[in-house]
């Protein structure tokens, strides 16, 4: 008979102990595990072009311009109808992308090592807010913008970086979480370590001045920054808790805007998956939730390891940009220690008496108390070609964790 | 008869619409006003040798033999001795320093520009933490690594900044107190911020990358970057708001290590005085309160204009550096809503629903409750020559807000 309460306290020791490190930046082509030119990475469980939400399908038309594939959107769909794309999840290739999460084979990505474990994990530079590639627009200047941030600021980050020790993420984010950061939607503290810790690496192998100032005035007005890289290092600390034998911890939740999906650590390879939800916030002028794409994604590896909408008492000025009050901050992070199985040992809370965060979701224990767990999330639009229009609160479908009890009781033969 | 309340908001109003702006760096000879080659300004109200604490005859030593006054101790004593020096507040001379604040001519200081109402604030740079000028230790180290911020970091600051608008500090403010800054003792958030805003500016003018490498190294990694500043900053504001006819708002608290002073808006240049207290706190590994000078410091500059201990619900994590738990530090806000006359417009709490923070000390407030401020404050040791020994929590003694009472109620015949 499986332990379940022992093998859960060893999925999350392994995802507490991956000790993520930021070891430099390359071109998925030649370090993401099986990239290859006519593979696009798409956030979130598999799905294919027919039921692609709009703001993916954008992402992707964008990415097959930006690759030299396609010369507009009608050369890109039409490659795409032809099946000459493949696509597959970015976390089938040990990666994690925002929002639509394209990523490309010629794009730059963060090579994130756990230091503890082995294993890596990758995540494509974070582009800012507004119209951008990750929320489905795919307009001349932002095609622009990636080739700018691929050879320029992705070059100069990797020269920086292969002349240091590398930068330690998860301790980049024990101390964002002590300066109102949740690691989600809010990383401004966050971004500025970053930028500040790059700064003196970037000072050292920047030739042109001019190009050196623009790529650290990029990174620290950016309060996004350091998502990816967060994301890449919470990617690393759940794969390390994946595959214990028995274990009803979640390793991946991820929505494609089409579907939510959810992976478990004693249950391989297998997604759960059931459509997404609206997310419900604050939207940008002009627009409301009419203009809304389903949830989309893979940040939601965030609150996968502890982090994200599971820290938000870290993060009481959050509500002034995904809506509620600091109280309802702090409830947040209280509901989800109900659902999980620890407290986290490097991720604390200083407005709950420096508790740590809870971590490791337990889909016996949503399942029981019909408690889901809390994402924060940007909002896309829900055509191609529009970008973000808010950021809010969202949950998963129950329905994704009552089928993999079910699943869990089958192979486990409870 | 005088309107108390209506003079006080009107001196309130003029310290909420201030807002410094650092435009430059310059050395102190050039700018400070009445800065001569013999004088020495420090911290605090006024005091001349014979009675000055540990911390800050060591900071004076210092400051002779960095301006190449005097080649050692004994010089510089036998200097003082003789009448050599002059010794006045930096509060005299639009100035503040923390701690000893020991500020001599050819120094590089901070310019801050009121944008409001046109007046202008000092403050030199900051060293960081451990054995520093300015908690009185003064070896050789510390007098090159004082030539090093001067001829290499203050030249490269003030060509940055000459090449800019200006920084905001007030809206550096407003952030940091959103990422978990009181703005005092806790500038983590504030420092990373500052660095992340100059480096761009200091990328386009610095001409060695290694010196290059190495300022924003030294930037981004001492906390107490953004301090002086700041503290500038709150001197800006807090001058702005001096001078208001009948108001009982305090302008001024200042610490020389000896002594306490207070001044107040209705009451001209007269210092209110009394001997300082031990402030309480945590010590550094191998030190104890046997150890600890009295209170130091002009850093009470930021208590004065509604941040630092009266911001500390901003700033729940600071409890680890200074003692208590996050409750207290909720308490200590709420608690100086009772003394004073406003609720900061641009400076707010997430943590009390974004109520603003409490701003402008009333005397008499003060002495009908029997509440003096709380201040958060760094721990000199008492001898000259050793440096900072801990952090902690401390209040000025309420003799001198009866005092100023007393001298209110005399001049204005109430």
């Amino acid at each position: 008979m499986v332990d379940i309460t022992k093998a859960n306290e060893q999925a999350v020791k392994q995802m507490m102990e991956a000790r993520p490190i930021l070891t430099g930046v390359a071109v998925a082509r030649d370090v993401v595990p099986g990239m290859r030119d006519n593979l696009i990475l798409h956030a979130g469980p598999p799905i294919g072009w027919a039921r692609m939400s709009g703001p993916m399908r954008g992402a992707v038309i964008g990415g097959l311009i930006f690759e030299g594939l396609a010369k507009d959107e009608k050369e890109a769909v039409a490659m795409v109808e032809k099946g000459e794309v493949d696509f597959e999840p970015c976390h089938h290739h040990s990666s994690v992308g925002p929002m639509a999460g394209v990523t490309t084979a010629s794009m730059m990505v963060y090579v994130l090592e756990n230091e503890t474990h082995g294993n890596k994990a990758y995540s494509n530079l974070n582009e800012g807010y507004g119209k951008v590639l990750r929320y489905g627009a795919f307009s001349k200047e932002i095609i622009e913008k990636l080739r700018w941030m691929n050879d320029v600021m992705g070059t100069m980050l990797a020269d920086a970086l292969a002349k240091s020790d590398g930068l330690d993420i998860r301790a980049l984010l024990s101390e964002s979480l002590h300066m109102g950061d949740e690691g989600h939607n809010r990383n401004k503290a966050g971004s500025i370590l970053y930028t500040a810790k790059l700064a003196p690496l970037i000072a050292k192998v920047a030739e042109d001045a001019a190009a050196e100032a623009e790529v650290l005035q990029f990174l620290g007005d950016n309060a996004l920054s350091v998502l990816n890289p967060v994301m890449a290092a919470c990617k690393a600390m759940a794969d390390a808790a994946h595959g214990v034998e028995g274990s009803t911890m979640v390793t991946t939740m991820a929505r494609n805007g089409t579907d939510f999906g959810i992976r478990v650590s004693g249950l391989g390879e297998d997604w759960f998956t059931a459509p997404v939800e609206q997310p419900d916030g604050l939207y940008f002028p002009g627009y409301t939730s009419e203009d809304a794409s389903g949830d989309i994604g893979d940040s939601t590896i965030t609150e996968t390891t502890g982090i994200g909408a599971f820290a938000m008492a870290s993060a009481p000025a959050i509500v002034q940009f995904i809506s509620g009050t600091p109280q309802d901050a702090l409830k947040a992070s209280l509901e989800m220690y109900e659902i999980t199985v620890a407290e986290h040992s490097h991720f604390t809370i200083p407005n709950l008496e420096f508790r740590g965060t809870p971590v490791g979701i337990d889909i016996r224990k949503v399942v029981e108390l019909g408690v889901v767990p809390r994402v924060n999330t940007g909002i896309a639009h829900k055509e191609a070609g529009v970008g973000q229009v808010g950021a809010g609160l969202v949950r998963p479908p129950i329905k994704i964790f009552e089928d993999a009890v079910l699943a869990y009781a089958k192979k486990y033969k409870l």
